[in-house]
């Protein structure tokens, strides 16, 4: 995860405006997500923009980050069980959120998924949000690899 | 829901800079809740920075505007239950998102909640987004008063 080496958005998807992950987006939160084994991590550092109400992120924002977090271990996963080259686009099916306990925005936050079931075209993902040594936040989604003729498909740029 | 009136979240807290639902965070999605009857609704106009791409709405955002909206109708829900004059100060316990179909970024999309369970300090909340005429995403979350201690308690603003 050094500032040199290309994170998923960065490699496959580097024009993609998405509001959590997308690289080209000035306003988004640009998550950077890589493979580190068998599961997918990211650092995230808040701004006072991103908060619920002072020192404490947005319940809205952990979600957003651990949905596009989560989509990209997916489209990974699904990648990588093809054989394809590139990742097919996903989009997110349904997602659920966990909030534990309050998120300080001081500080980076850590997301780590992984990927729990899968099929030729779908995968289900867990993942948590850790900040200050503990978890914060975990969130259960599935997401699927869109086919052609779906608003998605090929517009992650 | 006409100009002159006055949303929940610029009645009860108008200082709040929540990222969602904060009138004074400037670069929030700044959501404006009505009472309506027995629900409680709110539209909403998305920018270009809150797509996930071109044409249509973050799964993240939609996740962020239907968690605020559901908190400000349990806090609503809870003050009347209680006849306070100010609503409790609440937190997501958790939400579940479902999103059913692509959402145009293009429009003002429209948000209904309502309560469907709900306790002394707690309340269920399901809640819809409907854009293009069509129900596009649901959601269910649990939202709880925090009590003195809490680092939310009297932090709204």
């Amino acid at each position: 995860m050094s500032g040199d080496e290309k994170s998923l958005q960065e490699r496959h998807a580097p024009a993609s405006i998405c509001f959590g992950c997308g690289p080209a987006n000035e306003r988004g939160l640009r998550i950077r997500s890589f493979p580190q084994g068998d599961v997918v991590v990211a650092d995230w550092k808040p701004e006072a923009w991103h908060e619920a109400f002072p020192g404490m992120l947005s319940g809205g924002i952990t979600g957003t980050l651990l949905d596009c977090h989560s989509n990209w271990t997916a489209a990974w996963h699904l990648m990588k069980q093809a054989g394809l080259a590139e990742p097919p686009c996903c989009v997110t099916a349904e997602y659920a959120v966990q909030l534990r306990r309050p998120i300080p925005s001081g500080e980076t936050v850590h997301l780590e998924a992984r990927v729990v079931e899968s099929k030729e075209d779908r995968a289900v993902i867990e993942s948590s949000l850790v900040a200050g040594g503990k978890v914060c936040a975990t969130c259960r989604g599935t997401f699927v690899a869109v086919k052609p003729g779906h608003p998605a498909y090929h517009r992650w740029g």
